[in-house]
Protein backbone atom coordinates (compact mmCIF):
# COMPACT_ATOMS: atom_id res chain seq x y z
CA UNK A 1 0.00 0.00 0.00
CA UNK A 2 1.41 3.51 -0.95
CA UNK A 3 1.78 5.60 2.29
CA UNK A 4 -1.85 6.53 3.78
CA UNK A 5 -2.98 10.03 3.52
CA UNK A 6 -4.40 11.56 6.66
CA UNK A 7 -6.90 14.38 7.22
CA UNK A 8 -6.75 16.08 10.72
CA UNK A 9 -9.28 18.19 11.50
CA UNK A 10 -11.22 20.04 14.90
CA UNK A 11 -13.77 22.18 15.98
CA UNK A 12 -11.28 24.25 18.57
CA UNK A 13 -9.63 26.06 15.84
CA UNK A 14 -6.50 25.20 13.92
CA UNK A 15 -3.99 26.85 16.52
CA UNK A 16 -5.39 24.54 19.90
CA UNK A 17 -3.13 22.58 21.44
CA UNK A 18 -5.39 19.50 20.79
CA UNK A 19 -4.79 19.60 17.06
CA UNK A 20 -1.24 20.00 17.46
CA UNK A 21 -1.06 16.30 19.29
CA UNK A 22 -2.91 14.82 16.56
CA UNK A 23 0.04 15.40 14.45
CA UNK A 24 2.27 14.70 16.44
CA UNK A 25 0.47 11.20 16.94
CA UNK A 26 -0.02 10.45 13.03
CA UNK A 27 3.14 11.87 11.50
CA UNK A 28 4.86 8.42 11.90
CA UNK A 29 1.35 6.69 9.66
CA UNK A 30 1.52 8.64 6.54
CA UNK A 31 1.40 12.29 5.17
CA UNK A 32 -0.42 14.15 7.35
CA UNK A 33 -3.03 17.35 6.12
CA UNK A 34 -4.33 19.86 8.67
CA UNK A 35 -7.18 21.17 7.52
CA UNK A 36 -8.98 23.10 10.73
CA UNK A 37 -11.21 26.58 11.40
CA UNK A 38 -9.78 29.48 11.77
CA UNK A 39 -11.34 30.03 14.79
CA UNK A 40 -13.37 27.95 17.55
CA UNK A 41 -16.47 26.28 16.46
CA UNK A 42 -17.34 24.19 19.17
CA UNK A 43 -20.85 23.32 19.47
CA UNK A 44 -21.61 23.84 15.87
CA UNK A 45 -23.24 20.25 15.58
CA UNK A 46 -22.96 19.56 11.74
CA UNK A 47 -23.57 22.72 10.56
CA UNK A 48 -22.43 23.70 7.11
CA UNK A 49 -21.84 27.15 5.19
CA UNK A 50 -24.51 27.72 2.42
CA UNK A 51 -24.95 31.24 2.34
CA UNK A 52 -21.29 33.01 2.78
CA UNK A 53 -18.71 32.65 1.18
CA UNK A 54 -16.27 30.37 2.49
CA UNK A 55 -12.15 31.66 3.18
CA UNK A 56 -9.21 29.72 2.77
CA UNK A 57 -5.54 30.51 4.44
CA UNK A 58 -3.02 28.39 3.53
CA UNK A 59 -0.33 27.99 6.31
CA UNK A 60 3.64 28.15 6.24
CA UNK A 61 4.34 24.03 6.50
CA UNK A 62 5.15 22.53 10.27
CA UNK A 63 7.81 19.66 10.47
CA UNK A 64 6.94 19.78 6.89
CA UNK A 65 3.01 19.17 6.80
CA UNK A 66 1.08 21.13 5.35
CA UNK A 67 -1.73 23.16 6.93
CA UNK A 68 -5.12 25.27 5.82
CA UNK A 69 -7.30 27.74 8.30
CA UNK A 70 -10.52 27.16 6.75
CA UNK A 71 -13.38 30.41 7.45
CA UNK A 72 -16.19 27.20 7.83
CA UNK A 73 -16.81 24.87 10.31
CA UNK A 74 -15.75 21.61 10.81
CA UNK A 75 -18.07 19.74 8.38
CA UNK A 76 -16.82 22.48 5.68
CA UNK A 77 -13.66 21.46 6.49
CA UNK A 78 -13.83 17.84 5.85
CA UNK A 79 -15.77 18.78 2.24
CA UNK A 80 -13.87 21.48 1.26
CA UNK A 81 -10.50 18.89 1.73
CA UNK A 82 -11.88 16.03 -0.08
CA UNK A 83 -13.63 18.09 -2.86
CA UNK A 84 -11.31 20.62 -3.54
CA UNK A 85 -8.30 20.67 -1.69
CA UNK A 86 -6.37 17.59 -1.36
CA UNK A 87 -4.71 15.63 -4.39
CA UNK A 88 -6.81 12.39 -3.84
CA UNK A 89 -9.09 11.33 -0.78
CA UNK A 90 -7.80 10.11 2.20
CA UNK A 91 -7.65 7.47 3.82
CA UNK A 92 -8.52 8.45 7.46
CA UNK A 93 -9.45 11.49 9.26
CA UNK A 94 -8.89 12.25 12.60
CA UNK A 95 -10.91 14.60 14.53
CA UNK A 96 -10.04 16.74 17.69
CA UNK A 97 -8.27 16.18 20.08
CA UNK A 98 -11.27 18.11 21.67
CA UNK A 99 -10.70 20.33 24.50
CA UNK A 100 -13.91 18.37 26.89
CA UNK A 101 -15.62 15.18 26.07
CA UNK A 102 -17.81 14.28 23.69
CA UNK A 103 -20.47 11.60 25.30
CA UNK A 104 -24.05 10.92 26.44
CA UNK A 105 -26.78 13.59 24.15
CA UNK A 106 -23.47 15.95 23.38
CA UNK A 107 -22.23 13.82 20.46
CA UNK A 108 -25.13 15.79 19.15
CA UNK A 109 -23.84 19.00 19.48
CA UNK A 110 -20.36 17.91 18.63
CA UNK A 111 -18.06 19.73 16.11
CA UNK A 112 -15.71 17.12 16.39
CA UNK A 113 -18.13 14.09 16.11
CA UNK A 114 -19.79 16.33 12.97
CA UNK A 115 -16.01 16.45 11.68
CA UNK A 116 -16.14 12.47 11.62
CA UNK A 117 -19.49 12.69 10.55
CA UNK A 118 -18.52 14.14 7.60
CA UNK A 119 -15.99 11.77 6.84
CA UNK A 120 -18.07 8.91 6.88
CA UNK A 121 -20.80 9.60 4.78
CA UNK A 122 -18.21 10.66 2.53
CA UNK A 123 -16.99 6.70 2.84
CA UNK A 124 -13.65 7.90 4.81
CA UNK A 125 -13.32 5.88 8.08
CA UNK A 126 -12.65 8.42 10.53
CA UNK A 127 -12.11 9.04 14.22
CA UNK A 128 -13.10 11.63 16.90
CA UNK A 129 -10.79 11.95 19.31
CA UNK A 130 -11.79 13.90 22.96
CA UNK A 131 -10.38 14.74 26.03
CA UNK A 132 -12.08 14.43 29.69
CA UNK A 133 -10.98 18.59 30.12
CA UNK A 134 -11.93 21.77 29.24
CA UNK A 135 -8.85 22.82 30.39
CA UNK A 136 -5.63 20.35 30.57
CA UNK A 137 -2.95 20.69 27.99
CA UNK A 138 -1.38 17.52 28.49
CA UNK A 139 -2.57 15.61 25.63
CA UNK A 140 0.15 12.90 26.21
CA UNK A 141 -2.10 9.71 26.66
CA UNK A 142 -4.45 10.91 24.88
CA UNK A 143 -2.09 11.50 21.63
CA UNK A 144 -1.07 8.13 22.14
CA UNK A 145 -4.39 5.81 22.48
CA UNK A 146 -5.15 8.40 19.28
CA UNK A 147 -2.13 7.10 17.35
CA UNK A 148 -3.07 3.09 18.34
CA UNK A 149 -6.69 3.71 16.94
CA UNK A 150 -5.60 5.52 13.91
CA UNK A 151 -3.55 2.99 13.33
CA UNK A 152 -5.71 0.01 13.80
CA UNK A 153 -8.21 1.52 11.24
CA UNK A 154 -5.45 2.05 8.79
CA UNK A 155 -4.69 -1.40 8.94
CA UNK A 156 -8.10 -3.08 9.24
CA UNK A 157 -10.77 -0.34 8.50
CA UNK A 158 -13.92 0.18 9.96
CA UNK A 159 -17.57 -0.82 8.71
CA UNK A 160 -18.60 1.47 5.77
CA UNK A 161 -20.89 4.44 7.23
CA UNK A 162 -19.59 3.96 10.78
CA UNK A 163 -17.62 6.24 13.08
CA UNK A 164 -15.30 5.88 15.86
CA UNK A 165 -15.65 8.22 18.99
CA UNK A 166 -13.30 7.94 21.34
CA UNK A 167 -12.87 9.68 24.85
CA UNK A 168 -9.93 9.48 27.17
CA UNK A 169 -9.76 10.32 30.52
CA UNK A 170 -7.78 13.15 31.31
CA UNK A 171 -5.18 11.27 34.09
CA UNK A 172 -1.46 10.08 33.45
CA UNK A 173 -1.58 6.65 31.89
CA UNK A 174 -0.49 4.61 34.59
CA UNK A 175 -4.17 6.05 36.45
CA UNK A 176 -6.24 5.05 33.37
CA UNK A 177 -7.42 1.46 33.78
CA UNK A 178 -7.88 0.47 30.12
CA UNK A 179 -10.42 0.70 27.51
CA UNK A 180 -13.97 -0.12 26.85
CA UNK A 181 -16.08 -0.37 23.87
CA UNK A 182 -19.46 1.44 24.51
CA UNK A 183 -22.62 2.64 23.58
CA UNK A 184 -23.86 6.58 22.82
CA UNK A 185 -25.52 6.98 26.49
CA UNK A 186 -28.73 9.41 27.56
CA UNK A 187 -26.98 12.01 29.93
CA UNK A 188 -27.23 15.10 28.93
CA UNK A 189 -26.83 19.07 29.72
CA UNK A 190 -29.73 21.15 31.62
CA UNK A 191 -29.62 24.56 29.74
CA UNK A 192 -29.84 27.64 32.19
CA UNK A 193 -30.37 31.07 30.30
CA UNK A 194 -29.14 34.19 32.17
CA UNK A 195 -30.70 37.44 31.44
CA UNK A 196 -28.43 40.51 31.12
CA UNK A 197 -29.19 43.97 30.42
CA UNK A 198 -26.99 45.77 27.53
CA UNK A 199 -25.63 49.21 27.95
CA UNK A 200 -28.60 50.29 25.44
CA UNK A 201 -30.87 49.00 28.62
CA UNK A 202 -31.84 45.98 26.01
CA UNK A 203 -31.86 42.30 27.62
CA UNK A 204 -29.79 38.77 26.02
CA UNK A 205 -28.82 35.73 26.94
CA UNK A 206 -26.07 33.23 28.14
CA UNK A 207 -26.69 29.96 27.85
CA UNK A 208 -25.03 27.75 30.99
CA UNK A 209 -25.63 24.33 31.57
CA UNK A 210 -24.91 21.63 33.84
CA UNK A 211 -24.26 17.89 32.67
CA UNK A 212 -26.53 15.69 34.21
CA UNK A 213 -25.79 11.77 34.64
CA UNK A 214 -28.55 9.60 33.66
CA UNK A 215 -26.83 6.29 32.73
CA UNK A 216 -24.98 3.79 34.92
CA UNK A 217 -24.41 0.89 32.80
CA UNK A 218 -20.69 0.24 32.87
CA UNK A 219 -21.04 -0.03 28.78
CA UNK A 220 -22.33 3.48 28.19
CA UNK A 221 -19.57 6.19 27.26
CA UNK A 222 -19.99 8.58 30.21
CA UNK A 223 -19.72 5.69 32.87
CA UNK A 224 -16.84 4.43 31.49
CA UNK A 225 -15.09 7.68 31.15
CA UNK A 226 -15.93 8.59 35.02
CA UNK A 227 -14.84 4.55 35.85
CA UNK A 228 -11.24 6.31 34.28
CA UNK A 229 -11.43 3.65 31.38
CA UNK A 230 -10.95 4.94 27.50
CA UNK A 231 -14.59 5.02 26.04
CA UNK A 232 -14.49 4.24 21.98
CA UNK A 233 -18.53 4.00 20.74
CA UNK A 234 -18.97 3.11 17.13
CA UNK A 235 -21.68 5.53 15.40
CA UNK A 236 -23.63 5.65 12.47
CA UNK A 237 -25.67 8.35 10.88
CA UNK A 238 -28.58 6.60 10.14
CA UNK A 239 -30.97 8.03 12.62
CA UNK A 240 -34.40 5.48 11.75
CA UNK A 241 -35.74 4.42 15.00
CA UNK A 242 -36.63 0.70 13.47
CA UNK A 243 -38.68 -0.18 16.70
CA UNK A 244 -41.16 2.25 15.69
CA UNK A 245 -41.83 1.53 11.90
CA UNK A 246 -43.44 -1.74 13.48
CA UNK A 247 -45.32 0.34 16.44
CA UNK A 248 -46.57 3.44 14.31
CA UNK A 249 -47.89 1.17 11.31
CA UNK A 250 -50.65 0.37 14.19
CA UNK A 251 -51.99 3.85 13.76
CA UNK A 252 -53.29 2.57 10.23
CA UNK A 253 -52.44 6.39 8.75
CA UNK A 254 -49.91 4.67 6.03
CA UNK A 255 -50.46 3.51 2.72
CA UNK A 256 -47.39 1.23 3.04
CA UNK A 257 -49.20 -2.07 1.35
CA UNK A 258 -47.46 -2.31 -1.58
CA UNK A 259 -44.09 -2.42 -0.50
CA UNK B 1 -56.91 17.10 29.25
CA UNK B 2 -56.24 21.26 29.82
CA UNK B 3 -55.44 23.02 26.15
CA UNK B 4 -52.30 21.29 25.04
CA UNK B 5 -49.39 23.89 24.82
CA UNK B 6 -48.11 23.61 21.19
CA UNK B 7 -44.45 25.55 20.44
CA UNK B 8 -44.01 26.19 16.50
CA UNK B 9 -40.03 26.92 15.20
CA UNK B 10 -37.96 26.45 12.33
CA UNK B 11 -35.26 27.26 10.41
CA UNK B 12 -35.93 29.46 7.51
CA UNK B 13 -36.93 32.24 10.12
CA UNK B 14 -39.87 33.90 11.81
CA UNK B 15 -40.88 36.16 8.52
CA UNK B 16 -41.48 32.87 6.07
CA UNK B 17 -44.31 31.75 4.91
CA UNK B 18 -44.03 27.87 6.23
CA UNK B 19 -44.07 29.43 9.70
CA UNK B 20 -47.29 30.98 8.75
CA UNK B 21 -48.89 27.90 7.52
CA UNK B 22 -47.81 25.72 10.59
CA UNK B 23 -49.05 28.31 12.87
CA UNK B 24 -52.89 28.25 11.15
CA UNK B 25 -52.82 24.27 11.06
CA UNK B 26 -52.12 24.35 15.03
CA UNK B 27 -54.71 27.20 16.31
CA UNK B 28 -57.59 25.05 16.75
CA UNK B 29 -55.33 21.84 18.52
CA UNK B 30 -54.45 24.24 21.12
CA UNK B 31 -52.35 27.24 22.31
CA UNK B 32 -49.92 28.05 20.04
CA UNK B 33 -46.78 30.10 20.74
CA UNK B 34 -44.40 30.83 17.93
CA UNK B 35 -40.54 31.06 18.61
CA UNK B 36 -38.09 30.68 15.88
CA UNK B 37 -34.72 32.24 14.34
CA UNK B 38 -34.58 36.31 13.52
CA UNK B 39 -33.32 35.09 10.35
CA UNK B 40 -32.49 31.90 7.93
CA UNK B 41 -30.69 29.37 9.67
CA UNK B 42 -30.81 26.77 7.16
CA UNK B 43 -27.53 23.82 7.11
CA UNK B 44 -27.28 24.31 10.59
CA UNK B 45 -27.35 21.00 12.05
CA UNK B 46 -27.52 20.74 15.73
CA UNK B 47 -26.31 23.67 16.24
CA UNK B 48 -26.35 25.90 19.73
CA UNK B 49 -24.87 29.59 20.68
CA UNK B 50 -22.65 29.30 23.36
CA UNK B 51 -19.98 31.66 22.52
CA UNK B 52 -22.09 35.07 22.14
CA UNK B 53 -25.34 36.07 23.70
CA UNK B 54 -28.35 35.42 22.69
CA UNK B 55 -31.22 38.46 21.83
CA UNK B 56 -34.75 37.93 22.32
CA UNK B 57 -37.11 40.04 20.13
CA UNK B 58 -41.11 40.02 21.45
CA UNK B 59 -43.53 40.06 18.40
CA UNK B 60 -47.12 41.82 18.26
CA UNK B 61 -49.88 38.91 18.92
CA UNK B 62 -50.67 37.66 15.60
CA UNK B 63 -54.48 36.12 15.55
CA UNK B 64 -53.56 35.95 19.01
CA UNK B 65 -50.49 34.15 18.83
CA UNK B 66 -47.42 34.84 21.17
CA UNK B 67 -44.15 35.10 18.95
CA UNK B 68 -40.90 35.63 19.72
CA UNK B 69 -37.89 36.18 17.34
CA UNK B 70 -34.32 34.52 18.72
CA UNK B 71 -31.01 35.72 17.38
CA UNK B 72 -29.93 32.22 17.55
CA UNK B 73 -30.49 28.97 15.84
CA UNK B 74 -33.52 26.33 15.92
CA UNK B 75 -32.08 24.56 18.83
CA UNK B 76 -31.48 27.87 20.79
CA UNK B 77 -35.05 28.92 20.42
CA UNK B 78 -36.57 25.43 21.77
CA UNK B 79 -33.70 25.39 24.49
CA UNK B 80 -34.51 28.74 25.46
CA UNK B 81 -38.60 28.55 25.30
CA UNK B 82 -38.21 25.41 27.39
CA UNK B 83 -36.19 26.69 29.77
CA UNK B 84 -36.65 30.23 30.15
CA UNK B 85 -39.75 32.08 27.54
CA UNK B 86 -42.75 28.95 28.07
CA UNK B 87 -44.89 29.42 31.62
CA UNK B 88 -44.78 25.57 31.35
CA UNK B 89 -43.69 22.65 28.85
CA UNK B 90 -44.87 22.54 25.47
CA UNK B 91 -47.14 19.98 24.65
CA UNK B 92 -45.91 19.13 20.87
CA UNK B 93 -43.15 20.98 19.00
CA UNK B 94 -43.50 21.89 15.33
CA UNK B 95 -40.63 22.85 13.44
CA UNK B 96 -41.41 23.59 9.67
CA UNK B 97 -43.09 23.72 7.05
CA UNK B 98 -39.18 24.10 5.20
CA UNK B 99 -38.62 25.06 2.14
CA UNK B 100 -36.77 22.10 0.27
CA UNK B 101 -36.72 18.13 1.62
CA UNK B 102 -35.18 17.08 4.53
CA UNK B 103 -34.24 13.22 3.37
CA UNK B 104 -31.77 10.82 2.96
CA UNK B 105 -27.86 12.15 4.90
CA UNK B 106 -29.51 15.63 4.73
CA UNK B 107 -31.14 15.07 8.27
CA UNK B 108 -27.99 15.36 9.32
CA UNK B 109 -27.73 19.12 8.23
CA UNK B 110 -30.82 20.21 9.23
CA UNK B 111 -31.96 22.76 11.06
CA UNK B 112 -35.79 22.10 10.84
CA UNK B 113 -34.74 18.38 11.98
CA UNK B 114 -32.61 19.68 14.72
CA UNK B 115 -35.06 21.71 16.42
CA UNK B 116 -37.47 18.37 16.82
CA UNK B 117 -34.12 16.64 18.23
CA UNK B 118 -34.05 18.96 20.60
CA UNK B 119 -37.35 18.47 21.49
CA UNK B 120 -37.38 14.97 22.14
CA UNK B 121 -33.56 15.48 24.08
CA UNK B 122 -35.90 17.73 26.19
CA UNK B 123 -38.73 14.74 26.23
CA UNK B 124 -41.26 16.93 24.33
CA UNK B 125 -43.01 15.00 21.16
CA UNK B 126 -41.78 16.78 17.95
CA UNK B 127 -42.63 16.78 14.69
CA UNK B 128 -40.22 18.17 11.57
CA UNK B 129 -42.58 19.41 8.16
CA UNK B 130 -40.92 19.81 4.54
CA UNK B 131 -42.15 20.37 1.50
CA UNK B 132 -40.43 19.41 -1.66
CA UNK B 133 -39.84 22.60 -3.36
CA UNK B 134 -37.26 25.64 -2.61
CA UNK B 135 -39.74 27.66 -3.98
CA UNK B 136 -43.47 27.19 -4.00
CA UNK B 137 -45.05 29.11 -1.44
CA UNK B 138 -48.48 26.73 -1.89
CA UNK B 139 -48.40 24.88 1.31
CA UNK B 140 -51.71 23.93 1.78
CA UNK B 141 -51.30 20.58 1.52
CA UNK B 142 -48.66 20.47 3.72
CA UNK B 143 -50.33 22.16 6.48
CA UNK B 144 -53.25 20.04 6.38
CA UNK B 145 -50.47 16.77 6.79
CA UNK B 146 -49.19 18.82 9.86
CA UNK B 147 -52.62 19.36 11.35
CA UNK B 148 -53.53 15.01 10.88
CA UNK B 149 -50.30 14.52 12.56
CA UNK B 150 -50.11 17.31 15.15
CA UNK B 151 -53.83 15.84 16.05
CA UNK B 152 -52.74 12.06 16.36
CA UNK B 153 -49.60 12.80 18.17
CA UNK B 154 -51.04 15.10 20.97
CA UNK B 155 -54.01 12.26 21.10
CA UNK B 156 -51.64 9.21 21.18
CA UNK B 157 -48.39 10.53 21.85
CA UNK B 158 -44.86 9.15 20.55
CA UNK B 159 -42.25 7.18 22.11
CA UNK B 160 -39.86 8.58 24.66
CA UNK B 161 -36.74 9.36 22.37
CA UNK B 162 -38.52 9.49 19.01
CA UNK B 163 -39.42 12.25 16.64
CA UNK B 164 -41.19 12.52 13.27
CA UNK B 165 -39.64 13.73 9.77
CA UNK B 166 -42.22 13.95 7.60
CA UNK B 167 -41.77 15.13 3.98
CA UNK B 168 -44.40 16.22 1.74
CA UNK B 169 -44.31 16.47 -2.47
CA UNK B 170 -45.47 20.20 -3.81
CA UNK B 171 -48.12 18.83 -5.39
CA UNK B 172 -51.81 19.52 -4.90
CA UNK B 173 -53.49 17.03 -2.51
CA UNK B 174 -55.38 15.42 -5.37
CA UNK B 175 -52.08 14.06 -7.53
CA UNK B 176 -50.44 12.56 -3.74
CA UNK B 177 -50.88 9.11 -3.69
CA UNK B 178 -51.00 8.39 -0.31
CA UNK B 179 -48.83 8.28 2.84
CA UNK B 180 -45.64 6.10 3.91
CA UNK B 181 -43.95 4.90 7.08
CA UNK B 182 -40.15 5.32 5.76
CA UNK B 183 -36.53 4.82 6.82
CA UNK B 184 -33.93 7.46 6.36
CA UNK B 185 -31.58 6.90 3.19
CA UNK B 186 -28.57 7.24 2.27
CA UNK B 187 -28.84 10.03 -0.35
CA UNK B 188 -26.99 12.85 -0.37
CA UNK B 189 -25.71 16.28 -1.95
CA UNK B 190 -22.17 15.72 -3.70
CA UNK B 191 -20.51 19.17 -3.05
CA UNK B 192 -18.77 21.26 -5.59
CA UNK B 193 -16.96 24.28 -4.60
CA UNK B 194 -16.43 27.26 -6.85
CA UNK B 195 -13.15 29.59 -6.12
CA UNK B 196 -14.17 33.27 -7.18
CA UNK B 197 -11.53 36.17 -6.54
CA UNK B 198 -12.69 39.29 -4.14
CA UNK B 199 -11.78 42.79 -5.73
CA UNK B 200 -8.87 42.21 -3.03
CA UNK B 201 -7.94 39.44 -4.95
CA UNK B 202 -8.18 36.73 -2.60
CA UNK B 203 -10.03 33.65 -3.34
CA UNK B 204 -13.15 32.59 -1.79
CA UNK B 205 -15.25 29.53 -2.08
CA UNK B 206 -19.17 29.15 -2.35
CA UNK B 207 -20.66 25.95 -2.07
CA UNK B 208 -22.91 24.39 -4.58
CA UNK B 209 -23.93 20.51 -5.00
CA UNK B 210 -26.05 18.18 -6.31
CA UNK B 211 -28.45 15.83 -5.00
CA UNK B 212 -27.51 11.74 -5.66
CA UNK B 213 -29.68 9.24 -5.24
CA UNK B 214 -28.69 6.20 -4.39
CA UNK B 215 -31.33 4.53 -2.81
CA UNK B 216 -34.11 2.57 -4.24
CA UNK B 217 -36.83 0.60 -1.91
CA UNK B 218 -39.87 2.20 -1.87
CA UNK B 219 -40.09 2.28 1.81
CA UNK B 220 -36.82 5.34 2.10
CA UNK B 221 -37.75 8.81 2.49
CA UNK B 222 -36.63 10.02 -0.42
CA UNK B 223 -37.80 6.98 -2.73
CA UNK B 224 -41.29 7.48 -1.30
CA UNK B 225 -41.36 11.51 -1.97
CA UNK B 226 -40.28 11.03 -5.49
CA UNK B 227 -43.10 8.21 -6.02
CA UNK B 228 -45.32 11.37 -4.69
CA UNK B 229 -46.27 10.22 -0.77
CA UNK B 230 -46.43 12.22 1.71
CA UNK B 231 -42.78 10.20 4.04
CA UNK B 232 -43.04 10.02 7.64
CA UNK B 233 -39.73 8.96 9.61
CA UNK B 234 -39.33 8.16 12.88
CA UNK B 235 -36.13 9.09 14.22
CA UNK B 236 -34.30 8.77 17.18
CA UNK B 237 -31.21 10.07 18.26
CA UNK B 238 -28.70 7.68 19.60
CA UNK B 239 -26.09 7.23 17.03
CA UNK B 240 -24.97 3.72 18.35
CA UNK B 241 -24.05 1.33 15.66
CA UNK B 242 -24.82 -1.80 17.59
CA UNK B 243 -23.25 -4.10 14.93
CA UNK B 244 -20.11 -2.79 15.49
CA UNK B 245 -19.88 -3.47 19.07
CA UNK B 246 -20.40 -7.55 18.22
CA UNK B 247 -17.64 -6.59 15.09
CA UNK B 248 -14.94 -4.62 16.81
CA UNK B 249 -14.71 -6.72 19.59
CA UNK B 250 -12.75 -8.78 17.81
CA UNK B 251 -10.13 -6.27 17.88
CA UNK B 252 -8.87 -7.47 21.28
CA UNK B 253 -8.43 -4.03 22.27
CA UNK B 254 -11.27 -3.74 25.10
CA UNK B 255 -11.45 -4.45 28.58
CA UNK B 256 -14.96 -5.20 28.09
CA UNK B 257 -14.67 -8.67 30.38
CA UNK B 258 -16.06 -7.52 33.50
CA UNK B 259 -19.25 -6.03 31.83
Amino acid sequence: MSEPLILITNDDGITSRGIAALREAAEDLGRVVVIAPETEKSAVGHSITLSDPIRIRELPKEDGVKGFAIGGTPADCVKLAVRALLDRTPDLILSGINHGANVGMSVMYSGTVSAATEGVILGIPSIAISLDSWTSNDFTYAGKIAKIFAQKVLQSGLESGVALNINVPALPEDEVKGIRLTRQGQSYYEETFEPRTDPRKRTYYWMDGFFVQTDNELDVDDVALADNYVSVTPLHFNLTHNKSLTNLASWKMFNNGNV
